[in-house]
């Protein structure tokens, strides 16, 4: 198999995930099943959709290429008809989660890079191709977004960013730093889950305003 | 008149309901003047607007044209200082609104064929520019968007995408096509209001998470 | 200090203010470090970026800026550590916010006239640009935004835009035109918190649907 089919298919593999997280929530807030499909679509595209208006490159590939879509599509309709089952896998599940958002943050900072972004730009927009799906995912679904409230998931998306554009500055073999990056980002991720790593969160004011 | 007249004049009309659409939601949500007119302007136009950035058509005209934005100030006023009786003109509304979505997904998914855009992205697009307003609307007002919640709405816009996708493959002419599009979308919605059709639900999960 | 550094300086200080905005928020919504982070640089930059976006001037520079980045750390950093201080700051912090949201509505305003857009697309781009970071903040937070709900904020970003509009089709010199804008945006804000001076709400429905 070669490198650029085995690329399409992690990449799709990370589509099929976060849309099946997006389905999951949209079952849970009772949407219909056209809401659902939305839903599975918008979580698992939205972040590379923003880094493509941010960097000029429209239309966004991710509303144009038919693969995305029918992955998207496969991920919402099995997890509307099979909810229980699908969400029986919720743990295991984030693992794939986890090696998705490595990967979503590794192609985001490489395009940044490719389309002249200044490396501090680059790094911006690839944790937001990583959590960008996520956060619109829960903004929908009127939840303030769980990437930003615990479990290193921002920044696991972050330190795989940093990693991609430090290789390119340094001169680091293309495809050895992408999997370093990727496997960095799973690293975290996979202890903040086993150990139930997160980060501080500030001594509690009273109650929200 | 003529028929360029004639789509203006439609199109304003269309702009008008969704306007009203978001004042209603705002007067409810207690958001002050000018609170409710800015919702009214981005609840007829957000979907117009993500559709111009997806495909690069920058500034989106919807900012520049006085006569939407006249439009927007006038169904926000109107709705603001008559609430009670806009409120009750809900249900007739309905049927406005529902020839506006099919006329915002029949322009939207033309005007991304006319970017050269790929069928595919000109459907999606055109059903964002049928629905995008309303998520805009509830999402700001912190509701989980309607048009993902039931009543056949965003895909009464899918199908009218569909429709002038197709007529322009197979060399259908183009009046008639956007006309049969509008038709479609206003007779789903139509019977999905008088019948109550929806969508399925999933089985209901216990409690969300 | 030239016209250019104090400008800049300026433009930092309302990003300082609104970052401070963003992490407050943050914090009383129990989001991790991270995610403080994160909304302090969106409350501070979202504006601009819509506007960027907007207008095709792609990337957004507030992304590749790390002057803009380190302000918003810096604030976010503070807030989190030492929340009760700067919470207990809120009020004189309200002026600098009133200072920041006239700079930033004269800085939209001019940037948008700068890349040829109408002057009604120009007013409304600079009222965005002052009113977009609390938008994203509260939306985000999953409230219904503070700035569409009362105390004359929307209306005095306009009150900033308009006059940027109005001085450069009459010729008004740039800089006092700028200083008069940022100084009514001022004011406004000023005597609206200082008086408690709002827009009117309308009569109440019963209940919100």
């Amino acid at each position: 198999m070669s490198a650029g089919l085995w690329l399409v298919l992690l990449d799709l593999a990370g589509t099929f995930v976060f849309a099946i997280s997006g389905a999951l929530s949209g079952v849970k807030h009772r949407l219909d099943l056209f809401g659902v499909l939305v839903l599975s679509f918008l979580a698992a595209t939205t972040g590379g959709i923003l880094r493509d208006l941010a960097i000029g490159a429209t239309p966004p590939p991710a509303i144009g290429d038919w693969r995305y879509l029918a992955v998207c599509l496969l991920a919402g309709v099995i997890t509307f008809y099979c909810f229980s089952a699908v969400d029986h896998l919720r743990r295991p599940l984030l693992l794939f989660d986890a090696a998705g958002l490595g990967l979503f943050a590794v192609a985001g900072t490489d395009k940044a890079l490719l389309f002249g972004l200044s490396p501090l730009a680059a790094v911006l927009l690839g944790m937001l191709t990583g959590i960008g799906g996520g956060i619109a995912r829960d903004t929908l679904t009127n939840e303030v977004p769980a990437v930003l409230r615990g479990d290193i998931y921002a920044l696991a998306a972050l330190a795989a960013s940093v990693l991609v554009v430090l290789g390119r500055q340094l001169g680091w073999p293309l495809g050895p730093t992408a999997l370093a990056a990727v496997s960095v980002c799973f690293g975290l991720r996979y202890l903040a889950i086993r150990r139930g790593w997160s980060l501080p969160i500030a001594s509690p004011p009273e109650e929200p305003s």
